[in-house]
């Protein structure tokens, strides 16, 4: 019998803002995801998987380095990566595996530590790149201000439409993101209220199309040589607007009720309150708002997965699918107004819940094929799992996640008690100003364990649901003296977190254990390098 | 009236492994250190100063970052700086402030970090000397091992010890470390059983002298342009041996009895049992050591009073001492076989505890002269002291420790209400293997308040100590039932510190204040840059 195909090859798929439930495999009724349906039925798909950032930059940060918020730094959109983080290229690159992105990462260059160091141009392309080759960059949201010209006048995509024909300024807003009024006018998808029109793009040329076209064309360039490719779409992500036929596939019929408290048991809580006051917030809270965007936010969902299906299909017919490990997530959720929020700026399971689907293709997986994990994994578990299946050594002195290998493989191992999940109104300056807090004591951190859902704030009281009694967390614990036990139990766990963030980064443990033995300090009638303290 | 001389320059004198309670001003009976005695009566003594960390390297990179261990990760000596932390001199130069070192600074290059950014030549060099100008760098420890050959021979000592005709492979050790036997045999510095014999060395060239001879050249050199020098003594750091006629001003008639709990008194921790093992702690332990060592260590320290003495003499003919902030410290203690310990690495008052007096020139300072503060000083406010004393932005992303100015100002601000010091012993395998611990779990924590010391140890109980009832902290109580809710109280403060330690390093408050203006985000109705939500 031949020895089984290894791993040689990882494909990293993310959506932007896709909630964990919308994908049929994770119980929609009405979206159905059949792509993804095929890869949750060939792999295993986690039920309970968090993102450890509700938004983008740190959540894919967390991504790309396997370490929580707080060990990154990168607490909020917009903010550098620390240059002496390591990112997913830097753990793969020296094995000879090219380390692509086709899609988003939200990087931001670190401008001030390159300006102080001025590293070697290489190395400072891809330190602005959070170590990827970019192989095709679309962080995709290209607002009209100044601000954004050089940054959407250089992408590739804004050249792609240009190429076919696209004209304007903007064309990724004017023909991918808006849709035309009846007397041919441009109809912005930044206003929710044109969600339900067809982009001006064809379906062919939009983001999520040209993405997938982009990554087909580098798994085709690379042939038999070893790759990890980020495939990252920007979509569902706003603008809300999608190109036909996706904006009419669905109908206000099939948008599901509002998850809310009934009137007079919401949560009191003072953060959750100014986080409904937001534009956001107050607009999706109405139901003409909810009805208008849901069904294209749903249609965008199905547009990705027909393209993941000619994707899979590609990775199939090229013997990719054999030797390549395949996990598909997504950075966040999207309120969509739920809890009277929308975006993600809060702790609950419609922000932090992301669908996260892995599929180990060798028969040491075959035990788990179709099957759904409950264990509580993270964003930060993808990195040391890329590690453990490539045959890369690990850095137990970095990495924050855990390789999920042994859970594909069927074994049980001890898993960890707890999921973490921070986030950051400091950014937020309205919200701030309302709670009257300081920029440095706006902290919102999630310590959810298997049945309950600790809400730590800086400033204010804890919040608390109960998954197993409440999934929708609509009856705040946070102040109930039955549940003082609870939260003890769960302000535990954030100590034995926050004192176990890894801060000794920059020497191995095997480095440590290596002078350890070569000095001996300490040791009587050794023979030690420097001989302290010897009479 | 005119203005008064504003703050030029400053001098921040280290010196290594010097006790708190080894000089005449902190109440030594036989040891006479007029001059720092004068300093303290020109400013201000703190009473209650404490290290970030007990070892030289980690408590450095805490004096020159102005943040806990936990934070610029330098665990142990050895440990590389994360390029991303900012010190002294990245703070100071830009202002036009020539930031130089004469000694010691124990910094490691980190060439891993190096080797993948390759910065710009002169960013590497300031790099790997952690900011400072190496005008004259002397770390002064340097064995025989060929581990030490490069550094050893590339060193200004050992080239000036040679020029003046010293000779041998290690000048350093064979003439400035070691003593002459009866028949002209060297007998080294690194056994103790010599420390009573003079170093071979002339006073004149001994480490001491020539470390100062190198300031003033400093401090000439720049005349009237401001700088800051770090002037950092390797003494009276081990090898315990002084030239002439430092060897012999003390005898053992002055050593004081050792501080040690009565028979049975003892403390059973099992870290403390392990730490009494070390080879140190053994010969410490015994009588006719301490008997051996300790006045030559009384010696080394009055060596460099004396010094001391000369450099302000030179100050004040020069005019530098109305416009120079002076602080003089200490890296950490010595145990010097109190507790039956040896050398630093444990939390008590002989280790943490190290010399603070500050000097501002100017008028608003008069009030302060020559009173001893008994406030919680950190050895992390040194940096934020400079910064406000220069008249230099602060930077309250990064710097965990606060300016002393107001305190030496008069004013009664809120203070700190513990100090922190930190140890991590997965570095001296010995202790580890004895006590069983995996290389991650091998932490202890002081938490120290005005009354009491609160020890926090990874896999062991906690250690507690009333520093008002028990100064000599002979009374373990951390197994008390008693006390439970005092141990309870600083469990509270470390939680609240692991919380508080800046984990937004790569953005200022000033920035994200300025974004959250620009962007309002949420803000309903207001012009946004990234127009989100808006229906």
């Amino acid at each position: 019998m031949p020895a089984p195909t290894p791993i040689r090859n990882v494909l990293y798929i993310m959506c932007d803002q896709l909630r964990r439930d919308y994908l049929s495999c994770y119980g929609h009724p009405h979206l159905q995801t059949p792509n993804l349906d095929r890869l949750a039925a060939a792999g295993v798909r986690f039920s309970r998987a968090y993102t450890q950032g509700t938004i983008c930059g740190p959540s894919r940060m967390s991504a790309y380095t396997g370490r929580y918020v707080s060990s990154h730094q990168v607490a909020w959109n917009g903010v550098p990566l620390p240059l002496d983080e390591l990112t997913l290229g830097d753990y793969l690159r020296p094995a000879g595996i090219r380390t692509a992105l086709v899609g988003k990462t939200h990087a931001t260059p670190n401008d001030a530590a390159l300006a102080r160091l001025q590293p070697h141009s290489e190395a400072a392309e891809q330190l602005s790149e959070v170590g990827f080759e970019a192989f095709f960059r679309h962080d995709g949201i290209y607002p009209d201000d100044p601000l954004f010209d050089a940054k959407r006048d250089s992408a590739p995509y804004t050249q792609y439409l240009r190429d076919l024909g696209y004209d304007g300024q903007n064309p990724w807003h004017d023909w991918a993101n808006a849709a035309a009024g009846e007397h041919g006018e441009i109809l912005s998808g930044w206003k929710m209220r044109n969600a339900h029109r067809p982009a001006r793009v064809a379906e062919a040329h939009s983001e999520t199309v040209h993405t997938t076209d982009r990554a087909i064309d580098f798994i085709a360039e690379q042939g038999e040589q070893p790759w990890c490719l980020h495939l990252s779409y920007i979509k569902p992500h706003w603008p809300y607007i999608a190109p036909a036929p996706y904006h009419a596939l669905y109908g206000r019929d099939q948008v599901l009720p509002a998850v809310r408290a009934a009137s007079g048991q919401r949560s009191d809580h003072p953060v959750y309150a100014a986080f409904r006051q937001h534009e956001e917030s107050l607009n999706f809270a109405r139901e003409d708002v909810r009805l208008n965007v849901i069904p294209t936010y749903m249609g965008l969902i199905k547009q990705v997965d027909d393209q993941l299906g000619r994707l899979f299909d590609y990775l199939q017919s090229t013997g990719r699918w054999d030797d390549t490990l395949i996990v598909f997530t997504s950075d966040h959720g999207d309120f969509l107004g739920d809890h009277e929020l929308g975006e993600k700026e809060f702790l609950l399971e419609q922000a932090v819940g992301v669908p996260l689907i892995v599929r180990d293709p060798r028969p040491a997986a075959d035990v788990t094929r179709g099957t759904v994990d409950r264990s509580l994994v993270q964003t930060i578990d993808a990195l040391p799992t890329f590690l453990e299946a490539l045959g890369l050594p690990g850095a137990e002195h970095r990495l924050e996640g855990r390789s999920l290998l042994p859970l594909l493989h069927g074994a049980s191992p001890a898993w960890r008690e707890y999921a973490i999940a921070e986030y950051d109104y400091a950014f937020q300056a309205p919200a701030r100003e309302r709670l009257g807090q300081p920029i440095d004591s706006c902290r919102m951190t999630m310590v959810c364990s298997q049945r309950w859902k600790y809400l730590a704030y800086d400033g204010f009281r804890p919040q608390l649901f109960d998954l197993h009694n409440d999934p929708h967390e609509l009856h705040d614990l946070g102040a109930d003296p039955a549940h003082a036990q609870v939260r003890e139990q769960h302000l535990g766990y954030l100590y034995h977190w926050l004192r176990n963030l890894k801060r000794r980064t920059t020497i191995s443990h095997e480095e440590i254990e290596r002078r350890g033995q070569r000095f001996r300090y300490g040791e009587p009638q050794a023979s030690k390098l420097v001989p302290i303290g010897e009479w």
